[in-house]
């Protein structure tokens, strides 16, 4: 259960208005990689985490936290709204910066939010659920988390660039931090998970005996020249401390021909009958299903 | 430019058919985590990466292989789907287990794909580009690549244990150990960045002290409970060795409310006109103008 | 069955074109509250409505109507069109004003559309099925009928509020009209369906013995501060005329802990097996399978 | 800024486990009328509430339990998928109640969320920003949310009678609970609004007197049939109390032909020249330009 | 304007409810080739149509059938849904058949729908505006017409097979003739477009002077094998009696290096700064603005 | 599998950087009828078909060479933002053709794609898995092929006159001409299934003796006016040289009412008990499950 107080985590007043930077500042919100994202990723990470205890404890404040950015940032643009010329018509507007403002905003923050924020990104997308990654592995997720915060405070970073206003600079400026710290404490959470001995290096720690072992340690050159078997990924061994690396210069398939089995006839699947069913079982629909079943049973 | 070998990389035979499990496979094809998005996302990645040389390379390298896994998935589907009994009726089966076959497989298979594999997910929902992320920024990406090898490796995880197919088995002990090389070449690639002296711990390397410090160094306790004190998070220096981390255990709220501005009337928000104006430039729409070509100029 | 005539429902020319605004009346077509939304909203409904007679005629009447406001502005988005500079570069629009017009069109109206209307919103989303509803509850979708044209009137009145063009602003005034006359129709339609002893205020008429009466009755104060305790939603009898309201001051949680059962671990949710799973029948596979039958029959 | 605590707002623990049921259970979550919904409704609602007061703490108070309701149905979903066959082989399983339990399971609560709740319907749609109506419009946004509140009730008894879990249908009553008071307050906040002098019952309470009266009172009766004129909305004076409601029996178009303009030959619509264009400054680049520029000065 | 009959186009009553069935034949409601999509088509390309006469008048008349093709699927759709167990609990089906049943079908059919079709396809997905082709060029605009009609005859076929019910069947004969007949009739619109002179084989009959007409003759033989070069299209004149057809057997890349030009460091897209920028007038922001106004003046 | 060459299949420079034009090419990399789609379609396409030899080595050939078409499109968008005023600010910029410049470009190519393309269309909206078809049909799909190309040149042929840089138009000359061999290649496609004897006209080829054929010949005349009689799919025999081709130029509908059947009590449609269940054994749940079981079996 969550309780609301009233007041912003950070102040979120900017200077002047500046309709068009409102339209930008919805990456920021409803991105892929906005407040929307991170509060319901890491909702879902809490919600589905299988331990009580610290790392449940730690989702959830980032998750709480990251409710009051969405707040934050959705206050900021409906302040920089304010004024905005909205409901000036082309006809009226003389002047050519302020045109060049009226082409450049969101129609649909007036049109849709009355001048506030909407749940989409700058090109107003609107945001989905397909963007909250919460698989119940800690390790795959975190690994999820430094990225998303990483590309968070990469467009936050940008934008900054974009805006002289000092209002609005002086938000950024926490919102920068708190990702920084984000991605320092996501990446301190994969350590404290390897030393507690719950997870591995790679995710899932599991199938390593299963897997074909001799395909876990080789970079396929496949595209045109050798420049990529200069890295680190290409020698020694990985950073899992398990694997060794290096590369197959010149790699032939390992696999027969692509082909697909003859269809079913009564899905119409253009067919010269040339191949015949590899199966007598499945010429017929009897067939068919017997053959599934018996592959069932 | 690209060129194809009617090889597939790795073979995808099954022994059975297994309509229902051909559906599930939909998820490593066009899932958020699946081959369509690694073969789009490094794909991307290649052609915005602004450096020649050993990085662009190994992307490219990688985003054609997985080219090349799409094919092997959407082979092993076609074959999966031999002699699916998609054009049994309802009526016709009194069969329970086939019966329960016939419920658990994907309608679109049949009816959209006669018998062959779909660029949708497990769901049937279609792979969209917002799961791909290309942002130049290449210490994001990585981060980000390494998660998608990471959840990709998990599903497939997953995957391995829903069959009891030999021949399915075979093909994903392959992708599984492609995916922990994957994983394991997108850390050293990490790694490379901070050798080379390009990247460091954080991304984007910059903007560390414009941002607000004093907000970079600690978790918000905003979940009840202090359980999240007790990890590697909130105490010693930051992977990135140079934040203090610690915790604040009773955060209050560094700004003042989050109160919207009074609405424009002419987009009809609901008001009491209770507030005027902070502005008196504001009361009209020439004012508004006004204020914010100020603003710009 | 459906007849169409050659001649719009209202005219629909305006004296000038304005492509800017051509793309913002986009909104009233494609958007979530836009004509193809009560189109197609409308048309579910009456083909849902399980009782012949009046009301079924009404919708169907109101469906077949809708029909004609999307060609109304198809109509008029493609003369708003006429003579846009679709087709001038960038390099040879040295007019401030034109290049401003420019950067606000809708590129794809002219790239995809040929200069003619499309089914999407002002930000060019596409307009979808869900933003239908049709649940064959007459109440609860005569609830959402309302919204729908309250909606509608409100982005319609902010749009006649964008244009200063004699003829765009006379078909307006009938679009708006038809709102009016809408909202109270459905209004008066939920007055029918009480007064015919069908429906109540509160959709669905049932379940009221059996859900918790005590917890139908009050505001749970979550949001600091108590204004919300003066309102009309909080004394007195509902407008259901049936359930007393009130507020709950300092609420507090009900329910236990939110925590998740010990996961699978074939789906390699990270785990520390701290807990015991709760019941020994469930620490293997045949175990699970076991309870899950168990429970099912 | 939010606070979170770690228990329930109500209890979510079924009896035995239902993985066919949890899948149902997420149109609850993220399905259009889902907890997400009315969350971020209310969220976006009350950070764009433009007044102080009463309305805007009564919004985040109810936005703030919302969020509460999403972590009861996530818990919910993750403890109804304790045991779930989802690791099974369809080859392993000779029980038909149990192949069939697997057919109308979501397999992404197992390959995606690792035996969790996901942000999605129960047809694995994921929730989108669109659901989401916070247009600053109170009288507007309160009916949209009384229509969010009944489909909610309505889509909860609905899978009330689809479970006979006593712990699923105890949470359930206290859902159903909520929605009669939510659907009660929302209208008694309409009520209130009206009470205050604020809103009347038509959205928005202006342009009453530009849009055409005549147009604002009758049903056209387009669809075959005269049963419509027997309703309410036929007869007697509007809900709003001030509009005359009737019925236009055989309604003919008032607009002309719905006939676009002759195309821009730039971007090759088809078109036989047989219509000249109509102003002879259309003829060329220059021309366009010219009438465009005119038209807006 | 449209008008609306009560009675539909053809019957469409089922001998027996079906409601497995009932959830594939959602494919020809909302799929990207179901009805709901030629309705649209149609119209938007009728509304967009530039000439008045017989094509308009043709694609007028289709497009008001079809929507008429959506209500008899709708109708079809709520009778095979007559009866369907969707309020059974799983725990109570103890019939495996039955319990197949519950699992095939559509769960929001029944939890939002009341019984009742939906506007998605067989999976759940909704319909939505990007399925719509409408450019305004009719011969571009009636090859995907052909495709639709095509696509939708052969969905249709295949649901004709997967269905024994005589009255379903009845109703799908329909429906095949009308797709006959409408892929015979674009076909023949297609014929006239040329009869008439105002389209040629290809679309748009302009830029063959303009475009490097050694490119527009041959084939690139990319994937490894030369089958490909025994087809009609290798060889002789093409279908437009213009363009001779041959094979580049081995072909080589006529561009340099696909490789982006120096970022802008304040996007922060990783750079060793190996290159220098092509320009000095790029290397500050100033520079770049200049640069580009130059390029536009 | 699939290999790569780092040069591209054609030169892809621009003379001068012009943000706006790069939003709009967009439009062809994952726009609804862009590079992506035609990817993505003619792979999945390949990898269905079901015969191996020229029509599948075809298919591969142009899909091959359709990845390297996103990938120089990609690569001219990220030439076309060299020097992009990505990061002046609106307050910064003084000049009025600079600040349309702003205004007109999109942001996410600078906020997301740091300077670089982006998997979206000109409006920002994600390419997405339904635009791609793959039946296994191969007229079918070909079909479909000839309707992308044609699209694919029409916009290419728009966006060649909306640019005045020589490097950009070289560019198109070439994609202009590919996609004038690719549509006559399909249509000779077209022409080699008729000619092997494989597929006929009309899609699929099946079902002719058991759709109702009467029904198979004729225009409906529902929009009024009878100009559509003029036309060649109204006379003579059709393209198919088996079917007559004619109008019904008074249409009757041939089915009763559109009438649902009476609804399941426990979904809580409104009904007024008018019409009794049809059937005895539906009026309660034992029946409904018994009615449906019968038909089953």
């Amino acid at each position: 259960m969550f309780h609301h107080t009233k007041k912003l985590q950070f102040e979120a007043k900017p200077e002047q208005p500046d309709p068009v930077y409102a339209r930008k500042l919805q990456e920021l919100i409803g991105g892929a990689w906005g407040e929307m994202t991170v509060t319901m990723q890491y909702l879902f990470q809490g919600w589905n985490c299988r331990m009580e205890g610290k790392y449940k404890d730690l989702i959830m404040d980032i998750a709480t936290e990251e409710i009051g950015h969405v707040e934050m940032l959705a206050t900021m643009v409906a302040r920089l709204l304010e004024g905005a010329p909205a409901t000036e018509t082309t006809r009226a507007v003389q002047d050519p910066v302020m045109a060049a403002v009226m082409g450049g905003m969101d129609p649909q923050q007036a049109i849709v939010g009355g001048g506030g924020a909407l749940p989409n990104d700058s090109q107003g997308v609107p945001w989905n659920g397909r963007y909250v990654i919460a698989s119940g592995n800690l390790l795959a997720d975190f690994r999820a988390n430094v990225a998303a915060e990483a590309q968070g405070r990469l467009q936050t970073a940008r934008l900054y660039n974009m805006t002289d206003d000092p209002g609005v600079k002086e938000m950024l400026k926490f919102n920068l931090a708190r990702d920084t710290y984000h991605q320092n404490m996501w990446l301190a959470a994969i350590e404290q998970l390897k030393a507690d001995g719950i997870e591995g290096t790679l995710a899932p720690n599991a199938l390593f005996d299963e897997e074909h072992r001799e395909h876990a340690t080789s970079l396929w050159n496949l595209s045109e020249g050798n420049d990529s078997a200069q890295g680190r990924w290409a020698q020694g061994t990985g950073p899992d401390g398990d694997h060794e690396m290096g590369i197959v210069e010149n790699p032939e398939p390992l696999g027969g021909p692509a082909a697909g089995p003859p269809p079913d006839p009564k899905l119409f699947a253009t067919y010269d009958g040339s191949e015949q069913p590899r199966d007598p079982r499945l010429s017929g629909a009897k067939g068919m299903v017997g053959k599934l079943k018996e592959g069932m049973s």
